[in-house]
């Protein structure tokens, strides 16, 4: 029953990504756990530029200056 | 002041269901802690069903083959 | 698939009242919402006095002033 | 390495005040904890006043109170 | 800058395998999004048995059951 | 109704700096969107360093490394 939360930057994350991290996070989950994926939910959120923060800085003016 | 964090799949809940589950999980921490309802925080997430992920599959995945 | 995560301070709850907390907040998802309870996930975090903060305070200042 | 979350009601929050939120917050790691403002992560998340409840009622419903 | 949470059971997870987790989780990110290892945060949170819910029951019982 | 949560490793953070963090971030929340101190809570997770990992590796190596 692992519960997993991926928080990422909003982005342009494809469908078929998400579906990748899913997939992965809960193999890895199997693989070095035994966790039954049929029990491990796993929660990507996605968090607009504006409100993601490092370095003191908004990830929105960050990108501005190509970082 | 406890604080509860409900997540659950973005398919179509009502706000008349958000304020019975809010309204439950607060009577239920005063009726089981005896915790003061005024202090009581309780936050929904909805996740898209793309952004979930149970069984190594995103829920939309699931949703289209009935589950 | 719920994830429910109930946050209160650590000030002797009891494992019977973690039971009373865990049963409740599925059952009312199970009724609200029709949820399955055997894949809502209830995860109790107890928080020392003293990592909690209200009102610009420790919660272990608060109770040596009886609040 | 801290992570800073920040859950606010969805009220129209500017740009530039989730920015000092952002700025004050990592600052406040530095001044306190002599954290590195460049690997101090802050996100916010602004909810719905529909999925947010205290005092066991949306604010939504309070708001309407003029609460 | 992503932020990953695993949530699992306290249940005698060794360094060796949250060590494996982190390591496993961050190249995930960095094959799938190109995300940054050196700015990728893992957190892994191990909860007690009769803090965890699943089927509306303490997993301390569960486990008590053989499940 | 703020709900604020830091996440730091646990190397020792003493109660005083706990205390300086909870009051910051209130007054923050108060300052810039004007917030009631008395309904903002602030939660301090400890993370041992087994159990947080950046860049790929866990943060107890890192310090063995100096880092």
């Amino acid at each position: 029953m692992p519960y997993v939360n991926i928080k990422i930057t909003k982005e342009g994350v494809t469908s078929e990504q998400k579906k990748q991290l899913i997939e992965g996070v809960t193999n890895l989950l199997r693989d070095v756990l035994g966790k039954n994926p049929q029990t491990t939910v796993v929660v990507i959120d996605e968090v607009d530029t504006d409100n993601w923060g490092i370095g003191g800085e908004q990830v929105t003016i960050r990108r501005q200056r190509g970082q």
